[in-house]
């Protein structure tokens, strides 16, 4: 069954999949993915191996209003990786970076479950909130590497505080600011 | 001796090893790593298998100035995984991300060869140079994760100039800006 839901999820991303399909392919009663699972946003996460469930953290970050959303962004993701999160986290990029189809699984996780949820309490266009979405993963995915797997000094023994008021900035401009954006999706604010 | 060499760089950094110390280790006499290798940093690159050598690449961009620094060294970074040498990175970033070892080479190869050179046009106290060096390396580093690893859009289809105009002035200002330093060092300018 989370075979089935892994390859349909990479091969039609997480709109593009549904229970029913997963269930098909799995040759199995779609009430019994339903049992299992609870809901697709559950298979999805069991599918992808994601350590901790965006929809349980976003909401407190989102809930701290616009002008501090970088901020609070950079901070909740040095609290899921500085925390016992971060082995799970470590093996997800590791077969991400050496596996294409766990680059999809974790590509549409960031876009579907994180980028776009984190973007859409902004109100923008859905081309310039993608857009301003990839250039914030830049920055947080490039901390992560820095941090966790190089082991980048100073960065790597920063207190979270520390970075949050270092990067926290980056994401904001990304977020907010007056951003020449990939696409050609002008947002001079 | 490509492997003693692996073995001293990751242990003692690029600056503590020598070739006299990999000479030893691998059993050889100093001069005939000299003869194929030509020099400690041709070891090191071969060692680490980095696909360019920063310093043929570098001089242009720090000869750009240092108000256009973070737009020149982005812009760089684009030419270079954009080109024939994105399969061998690629290869290092996965060996790096599953080996602790490759991690420490890949860091060594960062500081010593790319940060250091780059920040080291900047003048600064040598702990500051290093804190706003690991902050320009978690921007490029994502960059490359989200472009080529993860192909997040539309910052994977962005054109370079495009790239350039978003992420460049998070680098310059991670560079020469009002940043919070991580460990301390103040540097509000």
């Amino acid at each position: 069954m989370l075979a089935a839901a892994r390859t349909a999820f990479a091969e039609r991303g997480y709109d593009g999949a549904s229970i029913r399909v997963i269930a098909a392919d799995a040759g199995v009663d779609p009430a019994l993915v339903h049992h299992y699972f609870g809901s697709k946003d559950k298979l999805f996460l069991a599918a992808v191996q994601a350590p901790v469930d965006p929809e349980e953290l976003l909401p407190e970050v989102l809930a701290g209003g616009t002008a501090d959303l970088g901020a609070n962004v950079v901070r909740l993701l040095l609290r899921v990786w500085d925390g016992p999160a971060r082995k799970a986290g470590l093996a997800l990029v590791r077969s991400a970076v050496s596996n294409e189809w766990t680059a999809r699984l974790l590509r549409e996780f960031l876009v579907a479950k994180v980028l776009r949820r984190v973007v859409g309490t902004l109100g923008l266009p859905e081309a310039e909130g993608e857009a301003r979405g990839s250039l914030v993963a830049s920055q947080l995915i490039g901390v992560v590497m820095a941090r966790y797997v190089l082991q980048l000094e100073p960065l790597a023994s920063a207190s979270p505080e520390e970075l949050v008021a270092a990067v926290g900035p980056t994401v904001q401009r990304y977020l907010t600011g007056d951003v020449v954006l990939p696409d050609g999706a002008a947002a001079d604010l």
